[in-house]
């Protein structure tokens, strides 16, 4: 079984065609610029890469141009459309109106575009992806992944937020989460790895990247997340600022003369490690910057960890416990400074990690950075959303 | 030494007499309504209580008919004006501008002016009762005590928000913390209590009250605090929402047609326990109701007790540790339940409380609740903010 995994934003559509007998990537790729002057394709396969550059003025042209290049003579993966058995969406929010992956029909669709303004800078573009598949493969199943959905199984208590009940009834306000496809992934490798049932672990993914997200996974289940209604909470991130006090939002509009858009806008885009060190949200550039003795670079990387080493506290609490601690994404594969800052002066926990381990190259693999001593499994698990995505479809298709 | 401490509001005008020598309050009471129709002073010494209804158009006139009580051959407490050797007033903030209490000059007040845009409802207050104290009592040295003092030990990576650096430093937007007098007293008391120095202890100090914020308090100094800029944000409250994503200010704004203020003022009286209960804010109600099934009750207690919770889980981590856990306040001190659910389930971090001695009836001892193998003390420690006020303004006097 072959299975396209589509992840479509407001002017990209990203793909990867994955077969799943090896769970291999076949071909991939992404439209960059669709609606937009000198849209481009850029399609991998193990033969290279070929970059097309034509004009996408929509999805559909887009979403034609990459079944087309998939089924290329010279460049392709496969020799006809009819190969491609299921075609899985990434969709970021599904409310509560599902706790799972889901085929589409009209009613799945209507209650997705129901949702846009809990997410109204990327649903309105995954959906548009996902009606331009629907058109350009008539008869090929599609199924959405969402990200909020693995958040689903949190406790009333965790996802309620402490305001009016009826604003939350009405106005759909609680903590969601986010980055479900990756938390889900993670905390099953896990699992894996340390050869036990996800029912018996307690399991904290930090999922660290240019967006950034921790959870509590136990006995399989998300039981909290640090993302909340948006993706703008919990830890702080390249440029968002994570936790703060709301009030700050009227003092900034009081100070700066924003109106609340402007507030918002400036709390997702100007603050995080960016705005802190005013270097960089790249996490190398802080590393190279706070080694070189740039002192707002060591007080962003800090204030970065701090928030992360609390909030596995907090999850600990949670779960009174932790088995193992997973680093995924861009920073928790790929930065050791931020790891290492992290699991520092966390004997209470149990949670010791081999310095020389962790300093070890990503190869793409698991890593055990377990320290000696160390009552808490540490592990680099590099995350793959597409295959979790691919996986989900594959079973919805064949339906278990 | 006799010391007046005062704690003044913008209606409100509270008070006590105390005898430092034996730490003693000789009197006690406040004034009610000053500036409206009908003011009322309420005087309470060992002698009983005398209600003096008398106009009070502004705190000047209040503080007059305080000392007139003080001294009155009948209801009073001292012969003279003369044997008030100091007042020490409550001041809600700081700012960056102060790390202790100080006496009052000119150059301090003008200082504390500054900074009334940091609390805008509560800092005009107080100052106005200083200056009316001043006024009357020329000549008696002042000394002020900042609600925000004690927090001002936080290293940058805790007290620092995740946005641009230029707005903390031009705008002194950061995490404050607020009740510092009680998180000092009680981690005081816990360290005496304990027969150890304050530097070897690494303690969780509750305060939940009305108003509920917990700190991490380390070798006697805090490190971190649960309320932020404003004391808006930390753990739910009576009526506050404790933490929220900040998106959710816009989000209210559109779906309520509320302006930035009133989105504000929602968060601070129309949430909290009482929001999401719609019974009350007032735990001795919601106890009653969540015991009787009231099913929105059980969810704002749980959702307080699981916040209350993942802060002691966040500050072990933070002090890599904790010896004890003190709780305090009006909930604090009289809401087993509310001990009883945030201690349990706490295994992982070596908490145990007797179930039997957390039900001990509010003697105004300390209560040590610790259960048999727990390896942190919980301890119940009656707060007096006033009697910690009235001790640094001896200090100061003595020029300590």
């Amino acid at each position: 079984m072959k299975i396209l995994v589509v992840n479509a934003g407001s002017s990209s559509l990203k793909y990867q065609l994955i077969d799943m007998d090896t769970e291999g990537v076949i071909a991939k790729g992404g439209c960059e610029r669709i609606g937009l002057p000198k849209s481009i394709l850029k399609h991998k396969t193990d033969k290279g890469e070929k970059i097309i550059e034509q004009d996408m003025p929509d999805h559909k042209v887009a979403i034609r141009l990459v079944l087309e290049a998939l089924v290329h003579p010279e460049y392709g993966a496969i020799s006809s459309m009819k190969e491609i058995d299921a075609v899985g969406h990434r969709l970021v929010h599904s409310a509560e109106d599902f706790n799972c992956s889901v085929l589409v029909n009209d009613e799945v669709m209507e209650k997705c575009r129901n949702n846009i303004e809990l997410a109204p800078l990327h649903q309105p573009a995954n959906i548009t992806g996902i009606e331009a598949c629907m058109e350009v493969m008539p008869g090929t199943p599609m199924a959405l992944v969402f990200d909020t959905a693995f958040h689903s199984t949190m406790p009333d208590y965790a996802y309620m937020y402490a305001i009016d009940y009826d604003d939350y009834k009405n106005y759909k306000i609680r903590r969601y989460g986010f980055h479900g496809t990756s938390h889900k992934f993670v905390s099953q490798e896990a699992a894996k790895y340390l050869n036990k049932k996800p029912e018996d672990l307690k399991i904290i993914t930090c999922h660290l990247g240019n967006g950034s997200s921790i959870s509590a996974v136990k006995g399989g289940k998300c039981v909290d997340t640090s993302m909340g209604f948006t993706p703008l909470c919990g830890v702080p991130m390249g440029t968002r600022s994570g936790d703060i006090d709301p009030s700050v939002v009227e003092y900034l509009c009081h100070k700066k003369g924003y109106d609340l858009a402007q507030a918002i806008e400036y709390l997702n885009k100007k603050c995080g490690v960016a705005g802190v060190s005013g270097v960089s949200s790249d996490f190398r550039d802080l590393t190279k910057a706070a080694a070189e003795g740039n002192e707002r670079a060591r007080l962003a990387l800090d204030i970065f960890n701090y928030q992360c080493k609390k909030y596995i506290g907090s999850y600990a609490a949670a779960m009174d416990g932790v088995d193992c601690v997973v680093f995924t994404a861009g920073i928790g594969e790929n930065t050791a400074e931020v790891r290492s800052a992290i699991c520092r002066d966390m004997d209470f926990f149990g949670i010791k990690i081999d310095e020389t381990k962790n300093l070890t190259k990503n190869d793409g693999s698991i890593r055990d950075i377990t320290g000696k001593g160390s009552k808490v499994k540490v592990l680099i698990i590099p995350t793959n959303e597409e295959l979790v995505i691919a996986r989900e479809t594959k079973a919805l298709v064949e339906g278990k």
